[in-house]
């Protein structure tokens, strides 16, 4: 069974690691990433440890990143939290529902992750796009910013339940060998390979486009859940049509 | 429909009454009641108003009281929490059978509250005696101890779910005028024009495989549910790749 990481991006106040990391432990979560802290490596102060209340071996064991991208290359499955709407395509659940896909993927040993963004904005809307799915947790509409911890809670919560509710029989999923989900890793390989390709043929007219180009390419390929096998048919076909004389 | 009210009993840190009032009111309850604050009537300083993050109608609103017995008095439905058994005949429930109850309850106007103990031991068998019900969180037996505005949290966060499911199914997507789903005919003719350009750049070197890719590579697109935005955007890409020179 694989659980899923606890990414914190950006997070400006130690003590919000501190209390992620009690809150991950009281629900059995332990793996903790951290994505480029406020306070670098000094992130690790008194105020973590005493909010973390005794949950040390979360602190001591989570990893730091500078990038959500590299936080995220061995993931095969990201859900993002937020507390509204963004104008883009992507499946929005109930934080039950998020935790429902995350269980299926686990029994079947898929590592997935949940991803929350800092404490004064949120996620930004690139965050959002390498996810598979936003989780809105639903709260009071005229005072709706949960704590840090608090948004940490209410995952680790579910998935506590979901774990100790279950009849523990393996779901509808079905994982194979050709059905296996491509890792964050797959998509940015691909997203490359376009690139690369798309600028010599000089397709991107106006540079300051490019970027959200990309990003809707790559929301489009995440939100099909695109397999490891996909992924290299779709390098196929890049490199067939860039180079169609070989 | 009465909401329960939340009691919290002889507490020592008043940032942990700050939290408490964001995390009620995120869940939208908003009756604090508060027995015996070990600060006393300094219970309100900087670091309740700090945690209460903006919700400071909840701690204006809170009172005060002397004894668990006056601060319940007008109540007629009481929950306990804990996070261990005690040596007593009393009903049990999880979080979302005590919410069950409680929103009952308020559906017929009856008054009711759930009772919190102090951080360092939770409730006295004395005060837990008092209760119609024991509700226990659900954690991790290794790591139980849950920090009080967080066991808050959970109960507010149930009481939310069980006020919203009833009517709200949440959506699966977000529709814009941006984000208007391709047609059939769409993937159609982006399927064709791929087909055509691959033909050109000799990908299909097995005649017999080339409709299980093309199929394969339809699939992937409907399953993302692609945009019409979106299918513009590929034909784009389709042409710059395999005509680089234009």
């Amino acid at each position: 069974m694989q659980q899923p990481a606890i990414i914190l991006t950006h997070t400006q106040l130690s003590h919000n690691i501190g209390s992620t990391a009690r809150a991950m432990l009281n629900f059995g979560l332990t793996e903790l990433r951290l994505v480029k802290p406020l306070l670098g490596d000094k992130w690790y102060d008194k105020n973590a440890v005493s909010m973390a209340a005794g949950a040390d071996a979360i602190l001591d064991g989570a990893k730091v990143f500078e990038t959500l991208e590299e936080a995220t290359a061995d993931l095969h499955f990201l859900i993002s939290t937020t507390d509204r709407r963004r104008d883009m395509i992507k499946p929005v659940g109930t934080p039950k529902s998020g935790i429902e896909k995350i269980y299926d993927f686990g029994l079947s040993d898929i590592k997935t992750g949940i991803i929350f963004g800092c404490e004064k904005s949120g996620l930004t809307n690139d965050q959002i796009a390498i996810t598979d799915m936003v989780v809105e947790i639903p709260v009071n509409k005229d005072f709706s910013s949960l704590n840090l911890s608090q948004a940490v809670l209410v995952m680790a919560y579910e998935w506590f339940q979901k774990l100790n509710t279950t009849d523990k029989i393996p779901t509808d999923l079905h994982i194979t060998p050709d059905t296996k989900p491509a890792s964050r890793n797959d998509f940015d390989n691909l997203i490359k390979h376009l690139e690369r390709e798309l600028e010599k043929g000089g397709f991107f007219t106006s540079p300051e486009k490019k970027p959200t180009t990309l990003r809707k390419i790559r929301n489009l390929f995440i939100r099909a859940q695109s397999t490891e096998q996909e992924i290299k048919t779709l390098h196929g076909i890049i490199n067939s049509l860039s180079n169609p004389y070989k």
